[in-house]
């Protein structure tokens, strides 16, 4: 990471790389290529032989996209099936794509109040907020935990609890990003996200539009070198209309756009997303990018070079407008 | 885990041993006695000796609340600051309690869509939904990746995203449980769960109910031999009107409260949350427990026993109407 703010770091690559693409790393087990994986399956040690080759087949992508995507978004919940090997193998991907000069957005949609987001913002981000303990006999211990594994550059957060579990991740003085789900890419999301709440505006306010006024009135007051703040959204691709109303209500905030590709989303649904600039929006693709061999044929790497490449210059189009 | 439905063997725990009382493992590296860890502070594996120290204190509390409570409720954020021996950590704490005869809750409020939740599903609960991918080359592996940790019997869940984020949860003919935060304990809880919705009903419906809803629908059409389902709620013990309130709305459901002690709920907030034979309850606390050494003195394992007592107690006189 660098010491840049996180919506500066995350722009200022969107423009030197001209590409908006993330790669969400998701890795499904039974769409690896078998070859990654041992023949015949262990009998005992199966998670460190799993994640052995779920971190080799990261690799290749991640090699394969460093110069063509700004960040890899690892979705937490494939390494957390694999157990203890597989949080070591995020952990090793977070470096592995450092060192490839990407950044790591962790999709964890953590949530929770109080002690506990802090546990969350410091596991994930090194964010230590003010109103964590300090001076005890165990600082010492906190610190060198904290020291020991690789932080990501950001981090999602589920909204439900309210600002409470926003505030813990916002470091005082640091500037790791986070991402809030705002409107989020599936079929219900609209149950509770779209409804419209009682009060006395008009049009009414909706739950997602709560949740973004949040988040605009914090990156409003706290903006970086491109006029982005380091709190975002989630705005899933499949509801365009939806992210070009986001995106006028909520100009500081950065959008992270999921729902490409294997989602539905094409880029002109994502196309409201960026500013005038071609700025404001990076987009995920998981499975379109990471599977591409199976549709496409060729090696991992090559086809998902190829996805990336491909998606890249989709979005180049209409982001240059 | 025993072959009955969750809520079933929840609550024939809570009649055998006259208590509702959750525990929940917090293991806050400040509070826990320094004594636990090592000193110095090793210079190179700190999250191993750290972890090694949280499970030694984790396993003097379970020890020691045995025949207290019902169940733990591990909060994993505590145990993912700790990276992937934090993880170990966390497994090892699940085996720990099973074996003293508790039922475990994990506390991770995840939420997603699709094929990300039935990872997270596959990870904590050992559950995989009709829907997960069979037939593939590599289904040999993930059933052995999922046979090698052992599983929770509940987890907890954020429900943001629709019934799309929870039905990945539940398991065809499984009896794993699942509580879905409803009305959380924190002071911000009601930004987005109390608001009232744009609706034709009078009075008009809020957040917290259309989510209650959901869970006493699904609930009602699926219950185990003593009238609950196995979908249940988090409400917090710090809004009793609302749990009087939800605790009517949903009868069917099985309500995990936590902010007792600690955070300000006493039996009296929480009375209500029981129905006429004692049981639909479970409650819980953490810190009054686990760090009661530090108020009453005596060690972490008579401190916590006794803590664990008094709150059985005071639980028992609301429980028995």
């Amino acid at each position: 990471m660098s010491q840049d703010r996180f919506a500066d770091a995350l722009f200022t690559a969107v423009r030197d790389k001209g590409s908006a693409v993330v790669v969400g790393m998701d890795p499904d087990l039974s769409l690896i290529p078998r070859s990654y994986f041992p023949t015949p399956v262990p009998t005992t040690g199966v998670r460190e032989a799993v994640a052995e080759g779920v971190l080799a087949f990261a690799g290749d992508v991640i090699q394969a996209v460093a110069d063509v995507a700004v960040a890899i978004k690892p979705q937490l919940a494939y390494f957390e099936r694999l157990g203890p090997p597989g949080l070591a193998a995020f952990e090793e991907v977070v470096r592995l794509a450092r060192a490839e000069g990407l950044l790591v957005i962790a999709d964890g949609k953590r949530n929770d109040i109080a002690q506990t987001a802090v546990q969350y913002a410091a596991a994930y981000l090194g964010v230590t907020p003010a109103e964590s303990p300090s001076g005890s006999d165990s600082e010492a211990i906190v610190s060198s935990v904290d020291g020991e594994g690789p932080k990501a550059d950001a981090l999602t957060i589920n909204p439900y609890l309210g600002w409470d579990g926003i505030r813990p991740f916002l470091a005082p003085g640091g500037h790791r990003g986070i991402f809030v789900l705002v409107k989020t890419s599936n079929p219900s999301s609209g149950e509770l996200q779209d409804r419209a709440l009682n009060s006395h505006r008009e049009p009414a306010e909706r739950v997602l539009d709560v949740v973004g006024g949040w988040l605009e009135e914090h990156c409003g007051q706290d903006t970086g070198n491109l006029g982005y703040g380091d709190v975002g959204a989630v705005v899933g691709a499949t509801y365009p209309d939806e992210l070009k109303r986001l995106r006028a209500a909520m100009p500081h905030v950065p959008f992270l756009i999921p729902g490409y590709g294997a989602q539905g989303g094409g880029a002109q649904d994502v196309a409201d997303g960026f500013d005038e600039q071609g700025l404001g929006a990076v987009v995920n693709a998981s499975r379109s990018i990471l599977y591409a061999y199976a549709r496409n044929g060729g090696t991992v790497s090559e086809s998902a070079r190829a996805a990336a490449v491909r998606m890249r210059d989709e979005l180049r189009r209409v982001m240059d407008r």
